[in-house]
């Protein structure tokens, strides 16, 4: 019988719906477990271990009494500090937002109540989701960055605190800090998952989604959040297929396109040895991997993406910016003030030059089912005064296509390492699907090591 | 049996269905219309009337050999020169574009050949859809503004040279010209109809749209027009109602907000009575017509909707101006110079007030199935260095809902006047359903006097 902290999310509600685990149980063990590893680790900004408890006890009751809420019934969820949390402290780890507690639940939070979920409490981000680092560690070394700026969220279920949490990714956000820690990320495709509720960072970039352990748990988590939410008009229409059960219905073999163009030239020699050897892992288990090019202005892309989310940026914090500019940290600071120099022709041009990047994207995708791409030039850098390179999530985030990080092994100094895949727009149960078969074929998954048992 | 230029699509299309008339008769009859009245009222930028015949004689053939290809099987169309058409000059009235030959069709221009339209040929518009009056002359009266940007359209389908014709509206380039020349002009919902292939003015504003004279028309038109494409990623995936169905499908009498303010407080007091009159008419005939407010900031619209203009304009033109900036004209250069000075802050907070303004709009609308207010300010203006007013269209084009006007009479002057609805987002069958009910109630189709029989 595994751990409470080594339970996935679909074991763990599996269990609390069969009684096999108490819901107050599972929720004492993993605040034990926080007691032990926050001093290190600084997972947390706020988290009430006696209201996490009295939700457990509530959820215990009404599972006795009328049955499990949803799939998620009595499982603890870490929510990222920028996601609206109903009479909860939500800072986005700011001075601006340091006494801001919201009247009402971010849509997704407030789906995951309805699933069942618990909100344990709210997880470190960078400030404002940008990239000043915080004070989170990442538990395979406390001296290397976890990443930003979902830190808190990756570390939280990395070390075991939590089997599933909420993070959201403008830049590199999600992915980068699941790489870094070894868990899955999963950023859905752009307008899947509501964004009201949440401090934007960038309209055009920001996307919400899960940390979770492994594949299966990504794909439940997403049953849950994705969605047309009225109050979020940016979201889309489409029905949400059942992802659970499409994860399972990978027959055949995935066409995989390995992209090396443009990742190759950045990641360092260890990080392409490793891909290469995923790539030839996956193909020795029967999947048709090929190299393939985006043929794409990868630097207008980088670019373009710099203005959207300096621009956006700048928007969101104008009143605040004014008043109140010696407040904010020094990369924040930069977000805002290159973007009021920007002009409106130039933020224009870059919406077209994503317009082009993402059919350039797709085109690449016509003949494959997903692409696979190193999650991060390097490991995690030993480097606490910034959150690591972002830019191999820049390309999906910015194209708007669904994308998800493996931990794929570790590193010579035993740091994670990560697989990126990245699926046609609207595909997630491809991406799903295929990462699930990937998942089984690569069979790593990491815990760190201070952290076993 | 009404003359050859006075029959409607439905009419149309029905008789060449039938064999009652031929395509190339009716062609015949048009192009002699044309003959007649093209030097008063300069409708044509490229009108070549031997293909025009020779296409008439190739649907006269599909006819009895194939039968009819669509539901506007032989039924001439003039299209507004913004609008691709293979192989023929394509200028949208400017200089920069006067050599212009596109290789491909507008998906709306192919989307008429495919229903068996006969692209008549293309009709005059403002120098590139915007406030530069064109050489086009108000039928009812020759010293009379037709309006703009869709001149030639809409004076086309006012004089009985085509039943009906492609329009665009940024601003109100398909409500006011229509309403200036006495006949129906829809603007259905932002991101209804492909835009591929059409010279942009601002893509957060740009809407294509019929002129007709009957709204079963209209309704046959946007069935033809209207539908997700894939080369305008833009376009919404909905699926399309029958709208020609959905008209006859008003059973209970509407329910109309009648918008007095922002709209009383520019239009002359003529105006205001006749709309009262409409309001009164439509009342008696069992409407359940109210006053609605729309609790919105107007000038805060008015100023965001000028920005979007702007900026997205000199975006479009910002190669074509820094190259050859003496070849435009002053208010296409005044719109392309103002957006230049825009910073991107400006223009991201006037797409927030967007987002405000479309919500506005929609709560007023909760209770109603339609909003009504006069079509423009007065009649069209005894002035031809304007194309009038477009202030009561673009509350709408910036908000997105769909919006149509209807002949509704006319001014002491003989001058036509309009009734302008407006119904919830892709709501696009309750409008042309209620226009349908309120057109027979109105009962004023009307005819240019000099241009009857």
């Amino acid at each position: 019988m595994p751990h409470s902290h080594e339970l996935t999310v679909v074991e763990a509600a599996q269990k609390i719906r069969r009684r096999e685990v108490s819901p107050v149980t599972l929720m004492e063990d993993l605040l034990n477990r926080v007691s032990r590893l926050e001093p290190t680790l600084s997972v947390w900004v706020t988290l009430d271990a006696d209201a996490a408890l009295e939700t457990a006890r509530q959820r215990e009751r009404e599972l006795l009494n009328e049955g499990p809420r949803g799939p998620l019934h009595g499982v603890p969820i870490g929510i990222k500090d920028i996601y609206y949390t109903q009479g909860v402290l939500t800072t986005a780890c700011s001075l601006i937002l340091a006494d801001f507690v919201p009247d009402h639940d971010a849509t997704t939070v407030a789906n995951l109540k309805r699933a069942g979920a618990i909100i344990m409490g709210k997880t470190v981000t960078t400030e404002f989701a940008c990239g000043d680092p915080s004070p989170t560690r990442n538990p395979w070394n406390n001296y290397h960055t976890p990443g930003g700026s979902s830190s808190g969220s990756a570390v939280g279920v990395a070390s075991g605190m939590f089997p599933a949490a909420l993070g959201s990714q403008t830049g590199g956000s999600i992915l980068r800090p699941a790489a870094y820690n070894g868990v899955v990320g999963l950023k859905p495709s752009f307008s899947r998952v509501s964004r009201y509720g949440v401090v934007p960072v960038a309209h055009s970039l920001d996307t919400m989604g899960p940390f979770t352990r492994t594949v299966e748990d990504a794909a439940l988590m997403l049953n849950v959040l994705a969605g047309h939410d009225p109050k979020d008009p940016s979201t889309s229409i489409r029905p949400v297929p059942n992802y659970l059960r499409a994860i399972g219905a990978q027959a055949a073999p995935p066409r995989i396109g390995l992209v090396t163009q443009y990742f190759y030239g950045k990641a360092d020699d260890e990080t392409q040895a490793h891909t290469d050897a995923v790539a030839e892992k996956l193909a020795e288990a029967g999947a048709a991997v090929e190299e393939v090019e985006i043929a794409a202005d990868w630097d207008a892309m980088l670019s373009a993406h710099r203005v959207l989310m300096t621009v956006e940026g700048a928007a969101v914090h104008q009143d605040w910016f004014n008043a109140r500019a010696d407040e904010y940290s020094p990369n924040i600071r930069g977000v805002v003030e290159d973007g009021r120099e920007v002009s409106a022709v130039t933020y224009v041009q870059a919406k077209r030059v994503q317009d082009r990047f993402r059919r350039d994207v797709a085109d690449a995708l016509r003949s494959y089912d997903v692409l696979l791409t190193p999650s991060t030039p390097t490991p995690a850098p030993r480097d606490l005064t910034t959150t690591g390179d972002p830019s191999f999530q820049s390309p999906f985030t910015f194209s708007g296509h669904p994308t998800i990080t493996l931990p794929s092994g570790l590193s010579e100094d035993g740091l994670p390492l990560g697989a990126q895949l990245a699926a046609p727009y609207f595909a997630d149960e491809t991406l799903l699907s295929v990462a699930h078969w990937c998942e089984r074929v690569i069979n790593s998954n990491l815990t760190p090591p201070e952290h076993r048992g």
